[in-house]
């Protein structure tokens, strides 16, 4: 054990992967909708209240998010992934955003990877 | 307010996103060509400019980034993106870079995600 | 020269990519497979050897990873990843994890993009 290892902390480790990993101020995770046979506004509304839950374990809120990089299923879907998505962030302290078509997983229409400032 | 928000800083705030988004000396932001009409290599020469722009914006320069993870529309297109590429990184501090093809918005052909260090 | 370059400490810097990039107590790095004429699972591999390779470099290990962004050419490839994965990452100390399909390199069937904590 080095002293470097200490300063990671994690939250739900399960043994594939951490739910989120905190890192020097920093908290990285990434979010897929937990039921996906919901539509693509559902995976979204879902998705948007996961990131919530964890912004609120980690004592912060959605000003704290620094990045958000998005994977569609279905490029023709963003525009309704942006009515939700502007009426969820907050004005004046939205994060950078990408958003791009890439494969995911079976019935999955969107995939989020976040990163957020935690308090130190 | 807590007092780690003060510790995020944020360029260019519209309602849906930041330009760009600085938080413990490092800075994110993505870039799309402004001009989508462009072609390939036009569009990549935008892309740069308006990087150079925002590290100018930052008071540092191309020997900054720290990590460039590229999304390309064609990946036929990668040897025409090598070339403007190899001409722009500054040798010996090129940033870290992945290189995918992905689905991307209307007529664009290529889109980055930016990190990049800034002065403290 | 300000002061915030000597911050940024670059390992294997060719003209087009540094091999490694760390600023900040974060090593930030990209790894495809040396040979791709080798098989799905040759050449996860293959990069996790190289990873390993890098965090020895790095004076730390498996439990140092923070993030995992991985691009497979083929979905189907996710089961056999995930039984090279699940041996491989440290139970309690994984990463944060995404997995998309997108469009990679000439025969390249993997890549990954990593970020770690190093010892300050």
């Amino acid at each position: 054990m080095t002293e470097h290892h200490s300063e990671i902390r994690r939250l739900g480790t399960a043994l594939r992967w951490a739910d989120v990993v905190i890192h020097a101020g920093v908290a990285r995770w990434v979010e897929v909708p937990g039921d996906v046979s919901d539509d693509f506004s559902g995976q979204v509304r879902q998705v948007f209240q996961q990131i919530d839950g964890t912004l609120q374990e980690l004592g912060t809120g959605r000003d704290a998010l620094l990045q958000v990089l998005i994977y569609v299923a279905d490029l023709s879907h963003v525009d309704q992934l942006n009515t939700i998505w502007d009426a969820w962030v907050i004005p004046g302290s939205a994060p950078v955003r990408a958003c791009v078509q890439a494969g995911l997983g079976k019935q999955c229409l969107i995939e989020m990877i976040i990163t957020a400032a935690v308090p130190k």
